[in-house]
């Protein structure tokens, strides 16, 4: 006799879903990785979650994230098998890092390199941003077309880094293909001409130390580079998200050509949100820890910031997880006695991203639990083509979840994370509420701790381009 | 032997429910009144209702609507049977009409007699905004404190109208009282003084045809009407929704208020998207049909409008459905003779205002699915404290909803439409999308044409203070 | 043999004037009043004043003062002799103080009764502001055309406190005569709702110290009253000034007003380029001597207000001198308990204000000579229709000028003042620069601290309308 | 006996001389070139010119033009010869044209080349602005300095232009010199990018008509660069103009930079003022006549400009002289048949510069007196660092005076005009008000018509830096 084979592989039983701002009592019943129903209650399945009234929201997805990136000079501490491990502890299951590489390489290799470098090792679903440093007609004509229509549908373009930023002419004429073929271009907008003559101007004074990071790239370098991005979207009607948007004036600029109807978005990170330009003002190797670019800013900033969430004039949450460590090849590649211009960028977020909205966020009543998902999840997944299969809890979707305990206390350590950095800018936080189980694809792949999932059981997401209107 | 009840009483099958911007395919399953699972495939059903792949939508919420209002002057041709029947047919299946009567009535009187109205004649669910007209100790310390308690959180006030009119003292204090028991107030925002001087002026120079009414009400009245309330809210902490938003001055005061952080939201109409004030150029018995304040403007502020939906800055879409004849004690109770201030404002506009959004706004592609769900029912049912029992497809949530057919093409007559004032400003719009079933709490009440439900089928829904954060 | 008269009365020989923001030597030759020669060099006068390179500027014009006014409660320390004295040891050499009575009085009589209370007092020149409280349709229709007509062409109004302020319909009305025959209309702007609302919750609570009295009126008091103003003049065609400008967001409006082009100007005064709210923070005797209506402000207010004297969106540096004495009934009438709303608003300034902005202002390079020259005299000789008699080294101007020490290093104590207050705000501040000689009409009224003019030589100066475009 | 010389080599007698916007009596005496006395009458002089009321102005001072610039590839129709006489027949007494050459050539010999050509044909004073194409270290670290400090404080620099255009790490090098040495930097800001982008889309698609020139320099190309400078002048504190402001959007940009405390100016010439793309709309040789970059833009754009100059935000009035034949190798150099983007840019505007401004701007009430003087003559005298020596009427400063008759109607043909370009874009337009004589250092040059001044009298006038504040 052949057994009946349950309805479901698993239900997330009696969980408190959000509808808008509220929430509803439900069960959420999975099958072959996707969700088959949501329903009050749902029997016949193979394996329970027992949500106990606690939150069930969908799996975080962190749209912006370094991995296994082995071309900054400074040696990426994490792989897809440890970036993946640390996103799901922290509630998150979808990731999506950059394929980045010499400008000289064919985007098309590069992009199978990073496929290569996942496959096997991931935890998590990821889908793959490229990055875009050279505009040849090859590029423009053939490579961004194939690209887009092969599942890459939201590139990467810099106007700062030496090795990467592209020119006004080049920008222009990368925003004239997405815009032809649907793709979202997001964009590291900071005016490289300032940042190099205030770095050459401190440097020749001896102003080396990591506060002197944040003199030399002032909120206007970020505030200049957005309205010439904003104007660019204009004309050729490309859709742009301005990645970790970090000023109170950067934030201006996006909203001032959001009122004029351009189709830019903006996204920023939590340390944008949580951590000060002061934090810079430490001895080199802890003020390492908080170097990022754009820099750490002040309150005034903070506030804008959270302020355009709540009115969501900032779409999307990112972790911009850069792992380098504090010794060997990483931060301080260049020695304990590194100049602020000699120490890597970056910081590690991919865990923490989560939590610290959550705490900082929603219980603080900054945002609201609707805005909380939107931020770190569904409006991601929105604009980067890999949605409704990611970033909801809908029928057909995948079976991607995360069950908040909201009233567990965390004070945040390294020891505590997963990543391979060793060391947090947000050492000492306390955190109120944590993903306790992580599901991706109906799976438990993190529970109370407990890593459960396999690495390699992660696949490549498409990201689809936009249809034509 | 005992029937073992079906699961549930009706399953919407197989239709397109959207999931952020797109779509899934799913079965709805509804048990007493409540949706109670939504998946891929429900079975065990007492009732199926084929959707067939169409649009399965959440039943729309009209927020601002008049209905058996009596103290106008002119006479309201629909009362609470005939305006929820035309309702239901457009696809909306909650509406929220006044409770307005004579400043000096108790206002707890006031709901209770619109209670009574409702009572026997709604054909779908209803709540009810008290107006406020006066604001005496026993109103602010008594009156609103219990009204807000008990299930009337969504006031309207006036700053126009010799009748309804209140002063910024009134206006400050019942902000603060809106702000300390967690109600939103709706506010018609036209500055009295300039209507009072424009009108009086070109009355004195015999210009009295309908045209002259958008000139007695130039947007300035607007603007500067929306800053003063603005600067109230911020003051005073109140969450408050501008009504009816017609120009582009008048949105951009309630942007630059959000982007200050008041609590303000904006609700525009149908009338204000797609008619101008060229349309009052017309005789009189005809240009009345086209009077509504504020006025129709142009063809730039429509374009605003537009802009302000798909950007997030425009809230709510509702009708301020007026309905009054042309013939008898209606629009011309004063006579075919009449001086555009002696027509009676306001037009009709429950059943065809989600059918124009969806057509003009949705399919032309000015604004996304998930944007029409928004503006059209969903946030109307968060900013009026009944979400997400209302406005969404969630477990728990009543079973309302619209099945759409996208490729009903449909010409506008006054013919086609079930409420009482015999005339349309809409009359030979074409249309494509319609609602062809309206099902609530579950009833499939209107199908295909025909009229299924019974009146008084519908309750009061009580609308919910915020919670103090 | 008959003498043959000396060409000119008096020369001022060697001044440095002003061209621009640079400065030629000239000598300036003044006959029966006027100003009849500005050349290298001037012979055959009657009399010589040695200028020695010294700055010699227009006398000052202070457009805002309150002179001999009863009508407040408190009694008024200076009358026209005082005044005009003080006023005249700070080279200023035209005041244009206000006629103020009930609102129930003819303004032509209390025109007529300033002129007489002034008549043989004035040390310098006058013209007069009427206060309009009040919008009779003879008001509007007579007595307003006539008092235009008659020289009177700048009026003021208020929109706070309860003997004074105009409602709405008022206002639009008084704005319309005003466009109508060519008059400015001076606005003292705050929303009297908001501050009736602050000042009872404060005393409420028993928060009745001087420092509160900044907190019944926060900036959004201003801001708010000034977009209705503009509104209004945008609507009629009104030509306004904004007085006494305190706050950054007060400011904006007036900048977003005239972006749009509406005729509006603003004033500001010493104390809020000075002074700030935390100068309020003193015992009440203390105090009272920095109250004042609006209220002092932030250095982040000062800096904005400073930033639109240098781009010329502040058109107008007046004193608002207001001379309540310590004692007897003057700042505290209601004794040495008085709560704040008993005290009486306002400070002297007339002698001080233009050593002030030539010190803060021009020596310390905020502001440039020319802007220093416009702001505390041309300006407002033109705007209030006094222009070019006034304000002016032009030929057939009036002989008023003042002899500047740049040198001369002053230390400010109560006793180097002239009015009848006592006291001082600026008491200890240190000022570079002082008004050493003040001419007026061709008489030099006061040199080196000695008085040389004789009260009663000052004439009424006649406002004039402005000219319909 | 030896003869006593006369007092005055000239007297302008019973002129009407501005005083802010009113109007004085007065005479003018002149010796050696200079104005020696303003009075209301002077004797003693060897010349009388008889004003008999007319308005005697300062002689305008036109600030953008090109004279003898053989680098452009066309030929410059004008050298200083025809060109300052076409300024004088205007009433302009002092012209800044460029030195402009190619990158490489040194620029002090560039600007000595200039001189030379100048020397002996200039019928008026000239300063001239050297254009910065190249920045390398010797030009940063010693040209500049040099030619700041031997009066060539006003340097010209371009973001557009294959030859010419500098880089945004050329411009802040640029900037931050010229803040170190006080000199204003004008800027040409249009972004190179855009245009060479839709340049070739028109291109190859065979949309090579006069009026695609506007279509390649849509109004975003200025607001873009204009937005880009600000932000360089903010972060280095340079002073900046922005030369022919063309469009709304441009002059929004310069307003929010000022609004901020950038020490931005802004230009405007006659074409943005009169003519729109309208004018493009002809077929090649007449469409050529109208071509200019920035091109002609809307009705909305000049009224957003005229607005711009009455409330301050525009400072200066320019020409923009562009002398460009019709004929041989000027305008259509590449044949009857040329692209738009063939065609030699620029107009001729010298002489009718300052009567359109008089006739459409003063005459009409646009602008005030006083305005029409600072924009057309002091406003430019003092930025560019000729003032008082220029554009003003003050003792000491040069005699060079207009005396324009208000009455005078004229109607443009291009036999009017003085310069050899051969046709003007105003042909047709009725001019109310004329510069009838024209004085320059106290020589009358322009009489009704006859040229009296002889070619080589006009001098050089240093250009000097800001003094460091």
């Amino acid at each position: 006799m052949i057994a009946r084979p349950a309805r479901f592989d698993l239900v997330v039983r009696d969980g408190l879903v959000a509808a808008g701002d509220a929430t509803v009592r439900a069960d959420i019943g999975i099958r072959d990785g996707c969700i088959r129903a949501v329903a009050e209650r749902l029997e016949d399945t193979a394996q329970i979650v027992e949500a106990k009234g606690r939150l069930v929201l969908p799996g975080g997805v962190d749209a912006h994230c370094h991995m296994d990136q082995p071309n900054y000079g400074a040696v990426c501490a994490d792989d897809f098998r440890s970036g993946t491990l640390s996103a799901a502890c922290g509630g998150t299951t979808t990731i999506v890092p950059f394929a980045m590489a010499h400008a000289s390489d064919p985007v098309a290799e590069t992009v199978a390199a990073y496929r290569r470098r996942a496959e096997g090792q991931a935890l998590i679903d990821y889908a793959i941003h490229p990055t875009i440093q050279a505009a040849s007609a090859q590029t423009l004509e053939q490579d961004l077309p194939a690209l887009i229509r092969n599942g890459y549908a939201s590139l990467k373009i810099f106007t700062t880094y030496d090795d990467f930023r592209l020119g006004d002419a080049e920008i222009l004429a990368i925003f004239k293909v997405a815009a032809q073929h649907g793709a979202l271009v997001m964009v590291h907008a900071e005016n490289d001409a300032i940042i190099a003559m205030l770095k050459k101007d401190l440097l020749s004074k001896g102003l080396v130390a990591p506060r002197f990071h944040a003199k030399a790239r002032p909120p206007i370098v970020e505030s200049e580079a957005i309205h010439r991005i904003a104007s660019f979207a204009e004309l050729t009607g490309a859709e742009v998200l301005i990645v970790h948007v970090s000023s109170r004036v950067g934030l201006e600029e996006v909203m001032r050509a959001r009122a004029r109807g351009v189709s830019i978005h903006a996204e920023t990170c939590p340390q944008y949100l949580l951590l000060t330009e002061k934090d810079l003002d430490r001895e080199i190797v802890e003020g390492a820890k908080f170097m990022c670019s754009p820099p750490l800013r002040t309150v005034a900033d903070q506030e804008a910031l959270w302020a355009g969430m709540a009115r969501g004039d900032l779409a999307i949450y990112s972790s911009d997880h850069s792992p380098y460590r504090l010794t060997g090849p990483g931060k301080l590649q260049h020695g304990p006695q590194s100049r602020f211009d000699q120490i890597a960028n970056g910081m590690p977020g991919l865990e923490l991203r989560q939590p610290l909205l959550f705490s900082e966020g929603y219980l603080k009543g900054r945002i609201s639990l609707a805005q909380f998902i939107a931020l770190s999840s569904t409006n991601a997944a929105e604009l980067h083509g890999i949605a409704p299969q990611k970033g909801s809890i809908a029928i057909g979707a995948d079976g991607d979840l995360a069950i908040w305990d909201q009233e567990r206390e965390t004070t945040v350590t390294p020891d505590l994370l997963h990543d391979n950095t060793g060391h947090t800018p947000y050492e000492g936080i306390r955190i109120r509420g944590w993903p306790v189980t992580t599901i991706a694809r109906g799976e438990v792949i993190v529970d109370d701790g407990r890593v459960l999932g396999t690495a390699g059981r992660g696949r490549f997401v498409p990201s689809r381009a936009r249809v034509a209107s």
